[in-house]
Order: structure tokens, then sequence, then C-alpha cells
């Protein structure tokens, strides 16, 4: 059953400050200054690239963008802040109340597509959202290897855990499962990584998931959620700053050990296949990839996420007991990655 | 304004006969059948590999992929024929008369990505589908060339028109232009190609245009279409049949014209910067791709279309009064290619 503590009892709490804006928004940009600085670190050869652009109904973003780097082929890092009259409809449906008010909009999002084979491809992504009487954190971050290293994926999980724990007890559990949920290619039943955190809706009210537009066996995360107390906007931020903050030390040491692996021509065949994975989740069912170029968003930056180069063969098969096959055969699943032990 | 002739003064016409299943499907395998023998004929190193397949809830087909040859780098015929009792929802709001029914579909759908940049890419679908009372033909051929020939574009279309022109003089007309309306990237503001024909909808009864799904200039086109008699089951099935027939007199003499012409680096770049619109087509707006990958489709036989090798670029900007800046900027705009003329 899912229990729902009544707001009007906390009221100050629930209503975001008067420089709420200002605040997210220099997180927002925080974020993507540091993840650049740690990545152009880590990548020894190559700069990003910034493009700051601006948007016709109000707003705008700086895209940054590193190309033929020493560890990354491509990788981009946007940060955006819009706001206007017109709601999008997907929001309005979700949220009527927002109906007549201005939004307003604000994230930064990464995606870093390594040369490396043996370095995971990953992806975060944290946002705020703000109209009228309603507001919401969302976002996350998710890592998709192309060989499997079971070490990597329990680090990964393990260091976007202890950030969590800060937090609450209950946010990895039910954050992790979502980003499962979220990360599914459901024409190929497999999914598009190894997880790590994803959430929406947070506004401080329980219960934490609200995926209206999950299907499946999300449903049973609503009911699994102990009742607990609402959180307040400045919790939520405080929150979403120490994600921000966990990922350059969750990815950056799995990039160093493995950027040193030698790889051939077999590893780097297999990437390019994989890649296609991501694209067909990114252009087939993410939300902000097909939100974005439904309504003019700036199409370079939202398709940044696209790997620089990518291969598709008609009914590849790896071949049986080699690391290829392994991956999608047992690492692709969903597991409790964080209380993983080495046999 | 619209004018539709009633159907009842034609009743036995609209009725499709007995066997309309057993001769649609046949008429589809055998463009699949003719048109696999003429593109391994110009081909002339690899062959097309089948594999049958089954549809658990009913039907099933038979994909065939050519691969690494002298001409297609990766080339796929797809023929299906499905049934079963649960209708689409697409097409129960579509056509709410079809509720209640079983539902039958065949068709053929091709996709081919020649290695040569010179040569264009080319797609080709021709379907049909009955439930109850309702039943429609559907379908076209579209060529989506890298590098800007007027002659080819011209000499396409033409070839199109001739079979249209066999069977009603406004057909070339109101299908040219909703092609032109259905190949576009949105996002892109940019056509996929130089269009064809398409049509859907086709159950012989007028107007010819039945778009309610596409939107902005499509509207033009219905008031534009004169008033006209309705057509015959038989009569439309001679005209998808002259469709197939004409698909490889369209193509085959540009493909053997441009298969000769020598390119280098810079051409095979464009041409993997540009499958990436292809790409971005299929898996965005493409309906027949989105809907067969949330239906339980066959995942290969579907992505068969993507092409063998892509790549993205950020922000990439052709040189000026180059051929890669003419073929945005002057050649994938809506063109009355079948009256092209040489300056």
């Amino acid at each position: 059953m899912i229990l729902t503590t009544d707001v009007a009892t906390k009221p100050n709490s629930f209503i975001p400050p008067a420089d709420s804006r200002t605040r997210v928004s220099k997180l927002m940009r925080d974020i993507q200054d540091e993840i650049c600085l740690g990545l152009e670190k880590l990548d020894g050869v190559s700069k990003f690239r910034e493009d700051s652009w601006d948007r016709e109904e109000g707003g705008g973003g700086r895209t940054r963008v590193l190309c033929n780097g020493g560890v990354f082929e491509q990788g981009g890092v946007n940060f955006s802040e819009v706001w206007g009259k017109h709601l999008p409809p997907s929001i309005l449906k979700q949220r009527p109340e927002a109906a007549g008010h201005e939004f307003y909009a604000t994230g930064t999002s990464m995606v870093l597509h390594p040369r490396n084979p043996y370095i995971p491809t990953v992806h975060l992504n944290y946002r705020y959202f703000e109209a009228g009487p309603v507001w919401w954190f969302g976002g996350g971050a998710d890592l998709t290897p192309y060989y499997p290293f079971p070490e990597d994926a329990a680090y990964f999980h393990q260091t976007l855990k202890q950030a969590c724990d800060k937090h609450h007890p209950e946010y990895y559990n039910v954050f992790k499962k979502w980003c499962d949920e979220y990360f599914y290619l459901s024409h190929r039943q497999e999914m598009r990584g190894i997880g790590g955190i994803f959430f929406d809706y947070q506004d401080g009210q329980v219960p934490f998931y609200r995926g209206p537009e999950l299907t499946g066996t999300a449903a049973l995360y609503s009911d699994s959620i102990p009742a607990s107390e609402p959180r307040t906007w400045e919790e939520l931020l405080a929150f979403v700053t120490d994600c921000g903050k966990a990922f350059l030390p969750a990815y950056v040491p799995i990039a160093e050990k493995r950027k040193k692996m030698e790889y051939g021509d077999r590893e780097r065949q297999f990437q390019l296949y994989r890649r296609g994975r991501y694209v067909e989740f990114n252009l087939v069912y993410d939300r902000g990839t097909i939100f974005g170029l439904q309504t003019n968003g700036r199409t370079e930056s939202i398709l940044m996420s696209l790997p620089p180069l990518v291969r598709w063969e008609y009914c590849y098969q790896p071949e049986p007991n080699t690391p290829e096959a392994e991956l999608s055969e047992k690492f692709l699943k969903p597991q409790d990655w964080a209380n993983w032990q080495a046999a």
C-alpha cells in the first residue's frame, strides 16, 4: 500500500525559496564545470569546445563537446536553462495543476563515448522543473560497458549508493530499480547497460517512485517503498548536489584502469556494434531526446549523445563462451551490483 | 472541397474477391523474388541469404539480406504475411469499423545501402491490409542520394510516374507530394531524400489522399484532388503490381551508371555522415519501424533497414560551394523532378 503524507503539515518546506532558479541553475553549471575539468584531465589530449546558444522563446545553454581525445572518441556535456509560456503537453498531462503558469527548466546532461572498448560509455543527467505550484528534481547516472567487468559495475554502483545513503536509506534501492526499468530496450529484451540510478518527479512527497509512464514491474517498487517523511526542497537540492559530485569518483577510476588495456579489431568491431543499441535506445525510447526533437530543441545539442561511429549487423550472434556472449547473456541483467562480491 | 463518391453505387467492386489474400500475398512474394534476382545481377558478387520466420500469433515471413556485395554494402528485402485477432490500436483509431474482426496484413519492404557514395540509397514498401469490411493498399518507393545528380532524380521520378499514369492521371501528382510530406525530418527541417511516391489507405474511394496523421501542407493536397470515380479492388491491385514492376527499371540504371565513378575518403565520410539521417528518420518517425518494434515484430527484420556503418559529427557543416553543401541547400527540397530539364 502506498502511504502519502499530507503536504499541508509542512507547507513552508514545500515552497521553493525565492532564489530557487538561480541556485539550481548555478548548481547545474557547477556540475558541468567540475565534470568537464575532470574529464579533460582524464583525457589528457583534447579539450572541450563550447558553443553557447539562445532559445527564441526564452533561455539558452552552453554545449561542450570534446572530440578525438586520448580517452574519448567523443564526449558532450550540456547545460541548458529554458523558460516559456507554453508548457509541453506531456508535462501538462502529468501535472495538470501546472496549467496556465510559465515554466522554467534547467539541467545538465552528458554522454561520453570512449575509444577503448574496455572503457564503458557513461551517461549523466540532472534536471529541475518549475511551473506555478509544481516543481521537481530528476536525473541520474548510468553505465554502459562493452566488456563485462563485474568489479567495475560494482564499484560504479557502490559509489553512487554512498551519495544516496547520505540522504535517505531507501534512495539507492528505489532509484537503482527505476534505472533498470527505464534503460531497457523492450524490442531487444535487453538492458542498455548495467544501470546506476534514475529518478524523476522528486518534489519531496512520498512515495519516491513516480513513474506512471513506466510499465511492468515498476508498480511493484511503489508498494515496496516504506512510508517515510516528506523531504524539503533544500534536502532535495543537497541530494542532487551530492549525486553530481559523485560522478567523477564513480567513473574516472574505471576509465583510468581500463584505458591501459590493449585491444584489437575484434573488440573495436564489437564496440561499434553495441553502440547501435545506444542509438536505438536514445531515438526510440528516451523521453528527453524525443521530446527535444519534437519541440524544436537544439538538434545538435540533443544528438551529441549519439556515438561518432556505429555499425549494425543483421542477426549478429557472438560466439558462445566469449566475453561478447557473456555481456548480453549474463551481464546485462538487473543485478544487486552494490553487494557484488568476487567469487 | 472534397467530393466523396457514394460507395453504395458500386458495391461489388469494393468487396475484395474471395481469394484476395492469396492473390496479394503472391504479388508481394513475386515483387520480392523479382527484385532480389535483379539486385543480385546488379551486384555481381554477393547473393541474398534467406531467413524464414514464423510469428506466434499467426503468419511469418522471409527476410533476405545481402552483405558485402560488389555494389551493396548491405541490402535487405523482406516479405511478411501476418494475421491475428488483436488489431493494433493505431489501426483501430484510424478505422473503428474494423473492431471485432480478425486482421490480415501482407507486404514487402526493402532498403539498399550501396557502398559507392555516388549511388543513392533506396527504399521500397508495398502492403495490403484487411479486417472485416475494411481493406486498403499502401506503399511507395523513394530515393536518398548522397551526391546531387538532378538527372538521376528526374529519371527515378519519371519512371515511377509512367507506372502511375497507366492507372490514373492524378496518382503521381498526389502520391509524389504525399511522399515529400512523409519522408521529412522535422528536427532537421530537411527531406530524407528526393522522394518518389508514397500512398496509404487506398481502398478505391476518393479522395486519394488520406493522411490524418500528416500535418502541414498535406491538407492542401486533399482539396486539390479533382473529383474522380472510385476504383475497384482489381484496379488497385493492378496499380500496385505495376508500381512493384517499376522498381528495377527506376533504380538499376542509376546504380549501373554511378557504380563506375571513383570516390575517396571524403565522399565515403560524407556518405557515412548522411546515413545518420536515415537512422534518425527510421527510428524517430517511421511508423512501420516504430510500430514493429513496439509490437514484438521480428527486430532483426525491421532493423535491417539501418545502415551497416554510420557516423555522427557534432555541428558538421559542409564547405560552401561543394557538392556536399549543394545536397542539403538545393537538392533536398521538394521539386518537380518529373519535369526537370537540364539547364
